[in-house]
């Protein structure tokens, strides 16, 4: 993996030309700058991707691992060995970094994988197949380990979703429509999650200054991404002096603002917008924001259960109790204390990388890496045991 | 859930005579041997329904226990904590432990769920759902936490199949055409296995003592049961041996064979049938045993990665290196060295019970026990952190 990160590193400039074309085409086409965003690779971008491959490498190898040994009454030895789960599709639109973080993620997890990357990303995934490809020969392992099909139809990949025999699991990563569609199609167990709606809850004792520091961070460090907060919670108690300080701010920012009546009451400004249902549940992707007083803790743990999409919600509390009642109730894949939603990312939380987001709870609940793409057999070591 | 063991144990005459009823109306309608061994309740197996209540009320609460804790770079402290599934629903036919085995994982995970147990059971799955309520009531719990639905039609599992928004997991339990049924309508995660074709791999070094006595045991210590051994194969170098021995006790011991040419030849008996290519498929459940000389222990591992079901096999051998081989090479959710195949089950394997057993690596492989019914989630505690 240190060659694919290297390779990734000397070939730049390539990667920026055959990104060019793509976001040439992107730009012809007309498609939303979020799209854009996520599709645009720059050097440091580039860097980023390498650095994540290093840190896929520098993990411990998940594979064979024994864990939760345990002897029985019988003398029967029991043991769980971690294997690989064996053929992993990705099927992705925009984002190129995902061709190298999952590359790198499969090969540390001992899996082959089939990266289909969406045809608006066809330049920059044939090109970081490339280096993929050269990189696992360098390595001595099988070209077929990691396929990047970078040219392939909707049809296409309508007929690989019924390959079950051959594919294990199937991760979609990209809009709501091209998750619904893989959902639709499946015969083989998907991990994916729709949408990011993500909250930050400003808590009674909040202290404002991390207050509109995280909500700036989670608003506007990446809007493209699903990690992006898209509603901010605010209690009642707290509301007269953050609502006026954090709409300012936001605006100044640049943030376009939705609000509910009490916060344009106190907010002191004409240009929030009145908030709509629609609003609650909108992930903007955008330098926009909906706004919520509400009453009180268990006010906003509600708002988070009927708006939410159990990715990622941040509270801002000076009370321990209110922070562990936080983690506890919150029934989200990441739950932030005093931190910015940004950091629900593999990333981020020591993953190195990640394959993909679940928003389900079964095999993986939220930024999955290369554990989340093993499990575990069962190894029985007896001297003769028979069971009476 | 120690009040559920006492209850089993105290409506033990009421639970026979329910049972009883199931069990005079299965031998009107012909049904297999195999499945009224299944449905069959006796004294001994109320008793270990009640010590499986107990041996899960004894496993520590996996719920809110924090894992993989770390501190990152910028010093937000990243765990795991352990959360329910939320709502399962378990789907079988005739075995009525199941009942109470899933009650009590699901109540010792924090999970709610329902019990959907086949027609043929409908008297025994009432007396024992009237029972879990009871025990409910007894600790304070919801009635709803365990819903055994115990008169229900075809038509109701499908509708109960598209909930997706309601139920998290189904776990279907039974013969391989209601578990096809369930995959084939179901919108909701489904963990499986369709059969158990199990294998016993008697190597070159094998002690032939052991050999026997786990062959016989693999085989008639419940033969309707998934983990009873289907096929016996034998190396080359030891079947002079090992071919007479094991047929005869086999036949002694009332098993009808059948073998491959080399098998039949070297048995000295007349009364082996040839085996064909069904035999090798076969899940016979009942004392029927296909029997095959392998040219070695390569020709083991592709003839169990050809007909196996990624259930459970065995190797009996003296030699460690075949041992550990075996272990790393046979990819089925149970690997045994020197154990009888009867042990893949959750209370054999200290699981306390199990919910099912999963032959898919998604989510989780093999017996499942309470902890295969939670998940986790990240908990993130920052002190203002945000990302840069």
């Amino acid at each position: 993996m240190a060659a694919l990160a290297n390779r990734l590193r000397a070939t730049t400039d390539a990667l920026l030309a055959a990104n060019a074309l793509d976001l040439a085409a992107a730009s012809e086409r007309g498609l939303t700058e979020a799209f854009i965003d996520r599709l645009r690779l720059t050097p440091a971008r580039i860097e980023e991707m390498a650095q994540a491959v290093e840190e896929v490498a520098a993990q411990a190898d998940p594979v064979g691992r024994l864990e939760r040994q345990d002897v029985r009454p019988n003398g029967l030895r029991v043991g769980r060995m971690r294997i690989p789960l064996g053929v992993i599709a990705v099927i992705y639109e925009a984002r190129p970094n995902v061709t190298s973080d999952a590359a790198a993620l499969a090969l540390r997890s001992g899996n082959a994988i089939l990266l289909k990357g969406g045809r608006d990303a066809q330049h920059s995934n044939r090109a970081v197949g490339e280096v993929v490809a050269l990189a696992l020969a360098d390595a001595g392992l099988p070209a077929d380990a990691v396929q990047v099909l970078w040219d392939s139809s909707h049809e296409d990949i309508a007929e690989l979703l019924t390959f079950d025999e051959h594919i294990d699991l199937v991760i979609p990563r990209g809009g709501e429509g091209l998750i619904r569609f893989v959902v639709a199609h499946s015969r083989i167990p998907v991990v994916k999650h729709y949408k990011g709606v993500c909250h930050v809850f400003i808590d009674a004792s909040a202290d404002l200054d991390r207050a509109e520091a995280i909500v700036l961070n989670a608003k506007l460090g990446r809007p493209s991404a699903c990690n992006a907060a898209e509603t901010l919670l605010i209690h009642a108690d707290i509301a007269t002096e953050a609502v006026p300080r954090l709409t300012r701010a936001l605006r100044e920012a640049g943030v376009a603002l939705h609000g509910c009546p009490t916060t344009i009451a106190l907010s002191g400004s004409d240009e929030i917008a009145p908030a709509t249902e629609e609003d609650w549940h909108a992930e903007y992707l955008a330098a926009e924001l909906a706004i919520r007083v509400v009453d009180g803790f268990d006010d906003a743990l509600e708002h988070i259960a009927t708006y939410g999409s159990d990715h990622t919600e941040a509270i801002v509390t000076q009370d321990v109790d209110a922070a562990e009642r936080f983690t506890r109730e919150v029934l989200s894949s990441c739950v932030m204390v005093n931190a910015s939603t940004r950091f629900a990312d593999g990333g981020q939380l020591g993953l190195g990388a990640e394959i993909g987001i679940s928003t389900s709870r079964i095999h993986a609940f939220g930024p999955m890496g290369a554990d989340e793409l093993t499990t575990t057999r069962f190894v029985v070591l007896g001297e003769g045991q028979i069971r009476t």
